[in-house]
């Protein structure tokens, strides 16, 4: 968008989470809460971003790197007193600023647009603010307007009259303001109040006071304006993003059979006729393909699932797992950077990492492809239609063969042959009565020990 | 029940779905709602069943067969006309008509009862409506009667007025109809609206009209009527399901842990004093018998469970499994078309598939039955008290006799017989220092790479 | 707490459980419900306990032993009448007398405590009741007091007017009362009431009628004070515990992504900057030192995890499980009575039972310990930095030596030394053309056998 500006607080680290991590760094489905901001942000293409930051400051500026400019405050006197460490940032921009909180990770591009469209309609405002109507009110500072959204007051709850709190209307604190005005308002904030704070909302009251408009745009969804300031509330941030997603993805065609108990990362891709049964965990990064099925106690990451596949019970997907058509995977099978033909399958309790494994082939219950020498990973080709007998292990380097076969029980560390068998095993030893000896041998141990 | 007939609407595919397959087929509790709806109509003994079809209709034929009779309906012109659609079926059908929709599956027996008891009581109804109260009427027709149940108006909610719109019994759509009037109040039934559309609900008021008495039978729980239009509806059809079931299950006597988090399907059997820990998912045809325990993240479909077993955590029982009394499943185990005989354990990590287990045997960690050749599926037998050593491969057809003993890591192919001991392994190839100068070559090659 | 005595009322089985274990033995939190109840007072540290036992009296005796005192009621009369069989094992006894439910595990020790302390206060009442608000009051019995809590009447639901009804403050039948008064007041409650029983609650009334206050404590939470009739109420209580625990652990400084899905028990302990992801389930006797990531779909029972570990997805911890600082466990990985030294890894599909692993040793895919012999149980041992291949059954008693290598798919029985390799493995049967040959003779087989 021409002529915008961002200005995203972050200077508070979170003391109420207890973490040796940022506040603003932690994830909500599995992106942190500031990224999640910033990619909304990134739909008015801003011209520039200004991050407030002060505790933890290197972790901030470690995740965003340059793609964002810093202004550190500190000590930290309040929301007003952040903002005005963006005025050197700032100092030749004319556009108008948007003020949004990295803690307040879910407001949507199309808001902030409302926002700053509302700037420049005919009434001039100073000041809009986004409003927004909590469930319950008691902890929100009110906004009373008239019915074109003006400002008539801004108060806290704790200074409201009644007729103030029965209005239902609260302030986000999310702002946006012209840039030409924004510093000069601020510099008439004060900080006689209980806390010796330098509030933010105070420029619409000086606004108004100067007989200027401020005006309030409304989110649809009291949600879009969920504050993260304890482990708590980050879990119900989290249960939002969740509540928001699964709608979506059934919207698109998909049958959650227990919706509550999926999980989606931000970037999780499901196709048509997907059907994801109870306690499936998706993290980042994964893609599915229509009619597949995913079945429960799966765990995907970094997973590509093509159509008409069958997932799970119980299959683990790591990142670089791909699932050509038609293939399967079944119960106690973990994937990593490997690929599955189409067609082929991999049933029971095996692990195939840093392999390719050709369509149609079948891989036995309990293989494993020894891709690791405790220095090198090494990589395992399986060819079409070969056949990897149960409990097998592949040591790689190693090809098997198109059509070939691995005896079960084998350790193959050579290279099998197209349509060739290859079986390792040792003479079958044979020891008539050996076991009943033993038994009764072990019972008589057993018996004296007691 | 004498002389019922009942009538299925099932001709919208549901758009809204998303999905290649009808709606009236997608599952609920494991099994199509249109076959929650069919079994429910089943203790009635209809004498007829005539399922309205439409698009997608040979799915919905191949699912139901010949077990009822169909009408097609094309194009789709609402309630009303689908309905007439039957009538060349019942032309010399004398009895009483229920009228049922293919996704709204709970309706039950009794309540179906009630409206066919209803249909033949003194004040002798035309129409029988079934009603209910949901807890947001905003989107339903509503039924004004008086106390007897008696139907003055059936008005939609739009055309309300404020003391219609506070009553709260609404119209479900459910109807029983004499099969000598239906169709002649059908004939009239006209679609001057909004939508062009035939209504059924107008044979109500056409009765009113002709001086006729309606009636309402309410049903008692709104969630008997919960219709089904999205992927989102169903994922709530299912809830309320399970919430259902849940319930049946505790009253019962069997304890669940986290009775949200234990999903049953439609025929599940639990037996008293039956713990169920959190997370576990019960696919279709499970049994399980007294005192017995499923442990988290266990996954059963046809399954049989004797008494006093333990099951998972993390066991998965496939169709076909069937547990003795005491026996122990442990974790990552997958039992498939097996049998585990009284006190047998398969404690962990192991795959039994096309199997059976003498009582008291020990199946060690890893143990893999090789049942499939790439062609061909073979039984493996394994006799009483039976010691299967850990890391074994059980090559089918093979048969491991009683008291018997499989070394570790065996691959074994051949019959063991009874008292016997077998093992399968290489020599021990010893190389002293070779690791040492392993890793200094290996430690020297890393170094070099970077 | 000086001069105090509680009674224990758990005489009653259940009977709506359909249990064989009685009602105050079912767990919550993985603790019998008198137990929890038991700790609570243990804090008041009181000179005698009592607990009045019925059916299934043994049950209750062999869980608690002989750290409290019984009494037995026989026939059961009610909960007046059950108190009173205290009366001889209290007969010397001259201090408060706490009353309390084997079925209400959850009252706490400083509302036991401000109960105490109210029987004591200047307006000296005979009778301290511990008053509850639920959310809804249809099924409980009204105390109506003063704006000091002095009680004015206790009446029952059905009994009550409407004022009366409005009143919210409702007996949890918990109450305090000086020993010298108690067995008088008991001794003239009368059973002229339709069930025939004697209640305790009158004792109240009585009091009255003799001009003697009685006082009300209200518990802060409701849940405080629920009470346990049905599978269907234990799992609601259940549920209220989690609710307590989940929130304290948020507080604590821990990361739930997904709250609802985690388990806790009686006794978890959980450190700063865990992470715990969906659906996980920790059974008794657990620690969890901070900065560690519990993954989905992991259970850990009896096991003690270091700083900065990564456990699961899929891993079992059982009891004697203990993880050394950075050392990891991975999907499909069951660790019994072991240690994980420093750094220690077992990624993939591996059973580690009775061992001891190194710092920095690798435990590759699919190893197994064969701790039992059927009979006994013994030990590995796994020095540091040591590499154990993929595939690979030690044979315990074994030990493997530091820096040692076990060659993938090895059965290893005898010792290695450190910086040694062992390999056990065949020679290499190789067969060219053999698996086509097969393919093709088992294509005509099948093609056969249709």
């Amino acid at each position: 968008m021409k002529n915008v500006a961002t200005v995203i607080l972050a200077a508070g680290k979170g003391t109420r989470l207890k973490s040796g991590l940022h506040k603003v760094l932690h994830p909500v489905a599995g992106r942190a809460m500031i990224h999640h901001l910033i990619d909304a942000t990134a739909e008015l293409a801003p011209e520039k971003t200004v991050v407030i930051v002060g505790e933890y400051r290197e972790q901030v500026q470690d995740a965003l790197g340059d793609r964002v400019a810093y202004a550190v405050q500190e000590p930290q006197l309040g929301t007003g007193h952040a903002v005005q460490q963006a005025q050197e940032e700032l100092r030749d921009f004319q556009g108008d600023v948007l003020i949004l909180y990295g803690d307040v990770p879910f407001v949507k591009a199309a808001t902030m647009r409302a926002m700053l469209e509302r700037l420049h309609q005919a009434d001039a405002p100073a000041v809009v603010v986004l409003g927004f109507r909590p469930p319950d009110t008691l902890r929100y500072g009110r906004v009373i307007a008239d019915r074109f959204g003006r400002i008539e007051k801004m108060v806290e709850h704790k200074d409201a009259n009644e007729a103030e709190r029965a209005c239902t209307l609260c302030n986000s604190g999310v702002m946006a303001v012209k840039g030409s005005e924004l510093f000069e308002l601020l510099s008439r904030v004060g900080n006689q109040n209980s806390q010796g704070e330098y509030y933010l909302t105070d420029i619409v009251n000086l606004a108004t006071a100067d007989g200027r408009n401020s005006a309030v745009v409304e989110c649809e969804d009291h949600r879009e304006v969920t504050g993260v300031n304890s482990r708590a509330e980050l879990a119900g941030a989290e249960r939002e993003w969740q509540e928001f997603k699964r709608a979506e993805v059934m919207d698109g065609g998909a049958t959650l059979k227990a919706p509550d108990t999926v999980f989606f990362s931000w970037d999780t891709e499901i196709g048509e006729d997907v059907t994801i049964e109870p306690n499936v965990v998706f993290g980042p990064g994964v893609k599915v393909a229509s009619n597949t099925r995913i079945r429960a106690f799966s765990h995907l990451e970094g997973a590509t699932v093509g159509e008409g596949c069958e997932v799970g019970p119980y299959a683990r997907l790591r990142p670089g797992a791909v699932l050509e058509a038609k293939s399967k995977v079944g119960n106690f099978v973990e994937i990593k950077n490997a690929t599955l033909g189409e067609g082929a399958k991999a049933n029971h309790l095996t692990y195939l990492g840093d392999a390719t494994v050709g369509a149609a082939a079948n891989i036995g219950a309990g293989t494993i492809t020894c891709n690791y020498d405790g220095y090198f990973k090494h990589k395992t080709e399986i060819g079409d239609r070969a056949f990897i007998g149960s409990n097998s292990a592949l040591i790689a380097p190693v090809r098997i063969g198109a059509d070939a076969i691995v005896a079960a029980g084998s350790a193959v560390s050579r290279d099998v042959a197209d349509g060739e068998m290859r079986m390792v095993r040792a003479e079958q030893l044979v020891k008539p009565g050996w076991a009943d000896r033993f038994h009764d041998a072990m019972k008589k141990k057993k018996a004296e020990k007691k």
